[in-house]
């Protein structure tokens, strides 16, 4: 585990992420895709997904807005993936709050050989069948600690599992890792969960293991978030402050600021 | 009438607002809805908005981007806020210029009970039946002066209606209420107006009237609007403010701040 | 050729951009437009594009996310614009990754006379049949230099082509031109290229000829990135610098500024 030795080699490779995302994020996915050094692309025609999440380092999946015709891409896309050997990450927003989110979900998780499924306690909770509240896209509450919940999860799901909150946990299923880096103002902006999401994407393009890319990515991610922080008067100008942060960010300071526990 | 108590019960039960809005403006929506202290989610498949409005505190509704998938959803949704008690808000983008925005506007009008309308002058003219002249999404000219606009559309609408603007105007059709906060810097950047619905979506949830919500709604906004313009270098600084300075409002200064007339 | 007379007529005559663009940037390039002083409007319906092409000053097609009904919208729009005079932008994204991005290019060029070709050297190179390799979104390697390549591309096509890189070059077959104007920043925000095109629009939509638009847009533009560029941090301060510069730009001042060859 090596953010920074990672985050130097995506600087190099430049990956393609192909993102099949929702209207709400995708240009604030795509922007911290490219911030962070990689090549984000956003398609989700039937027509073309295949064709170009065979172009691509990683794919991400997220289904914060759904749609039947994209339920049938994202299935398409991944699958495609698995063939190609191409890692997926799944970002299940909103699973627990409705139906058709849940069951999307759990389809895809069903048909594609998921890398990292990466959510909040409230959907991650909801698909491994552990009792949650979701609301919206916001998890309310859970039967279980996040810790035990990361781990659970990637056992019944068979998934290296990310729970994403004050501090995440991400697990295989044996092996448990608490990062703390991050900041509140996170909270404060729609789609850092997808964007973390995202950068997970970047990180499986170029990791040694699933859990190392999650891991990796996290640490990454919160540290940004921790300097984006440094002056931000609210919101607004700690979203601003988020891109400006990936791009500086210094791969040799990474391992020394990670908070791994 | 209380902008800064409706503010404080808002950040304290912080109500789940399901929008089905347009493309360029989700994110926007989003955030405004996140830094004034409500949750957003947005989600338009037919396959599951009767479910996530049924969660909701308060529906919003805008056709700033159509297709008919969307009409379809944006009807469902709305007749399950009707059943269930959710409140609605309408936000006509771009009636008057075509015939298929005018149209679908007027069909929702139809179907479902709206509590308050939001619209620029040539829109909420359009709908009303009164002259009037739309390019785009903007508006150019009416044949009212708004705050007639505001109370006549609310009568033959029978829809308490905001017809927001330099001043804005909101009516029940008895009683009209001009709202004087507000900048400039607001028209440029481009949805605002959403954000002024999504924000009336908001109070909705949590207001004691319609007309209490779309006034405190505006009044809350446009103390927020004048707030960011202060250090404002442009219309990108003001947009970023405009995030900062709706987490930063204090609900105890908005009375005293409000311009009501 | 005169960025800043036209730029003076565009904020006089305040004409209606309407554009059928991606999802991942239809709220910037509708800011970028209004900043610049042109009112933006998307509408991709069927339903309702030809009506609303019929009142703009110009239409902006942009495949950057596609799916079937947004490339008959697309098409339906094209053709309406050329009955009605109304000139046309093609920003073909991602021609060349893959063969429904190419063939939607190609289907467009053959049904619909545009006015001005915009894009990166591996989009424009795959379009007029000249070896390239386009990663995503990204123009990795072309077979020919940039100015050969846009008056290549220019006879082939028979459209006035704007190849956009660290120069632009902007050529009608016979005459080409070299734009020096703009800074490395603007490749690290996504949807810069996108912008430039509907900026392209609003020129078109007041400018004496295709070349004189597509070459007086890319000296305004790139003089807004300098601009912004100036007390940027990273990529995100920079992004909301250039819509702050685009407001700021002084049409008395941009011939001086144009780095023209």
């Amino acid at each position: 585990m090596n953010p920074g030795e990672s985050l130097q080699r995506l600087r190099e490779r430049k990956p393609l992420v192909h993102q099949i995302t929702n209207y709400v994020v995708m240009n604030e996915t795509a922007n911290a895709t490219l911030a962070l050094g990689a090549l984000p692309v956003m398609a989700h025609a039937r027509e073309e997904v295949e064709e170009m999440t065979g172009l691509a380092g990683a794919l991400v999946i997220n289904i914060g807005t759904l749609s039947p015709h994209w339920v049938d891409a994202m299935l398409a896309a991944g699958v495609a993936a698995n063939e190609r050997g191409v890692p997926v990450v799944l970002d299940p927003v909103g699973a627990g709050a409705t139906t058709y989110r849940t069951d999307t979900a759990h389809s895809i998780l069903a048909a594609v050989a998921v890398d990292v499924l990466r959510g909040n306690a409230g959907e991650v909770a909801t698909l491994a069948g552990i009792a949650a509240e979701v609301r919206g896209v916001e998890s309310i509450d859970t039967a279980a600690e996040p810790a035990d919940l990361a781990r659970e999860a990637a056992r019944r799901l068979s998934v290296v599992t990310a729970v994403t909150g004050a501090v995440d946990y991400v697990s295989d299923g044996d092996r448990t890792v608490a990062v703390g880096n991050g900041h509140p103002l996170m909270g404060t902006v729609t789609g850092t969960g997808c964007m973390a999401s995202a950068i997970t994407g970047c990180f499986l393009a170029v990791a040694d293991s699933p859990l190392d890319a999650a891991v990796e990515a996290l640490v990454t991610f919160g540290i940004a978030g921790e300097d984006a922080a440094a002056s931000a008067r609210g919101p607004g100008s700690f979203h601003v402050n988020l891109y400006d942060a990936l791009a500086a960010l210094e791969p040799e300071t990474l391992s020394a600021r990670a908070k791994l526990a």
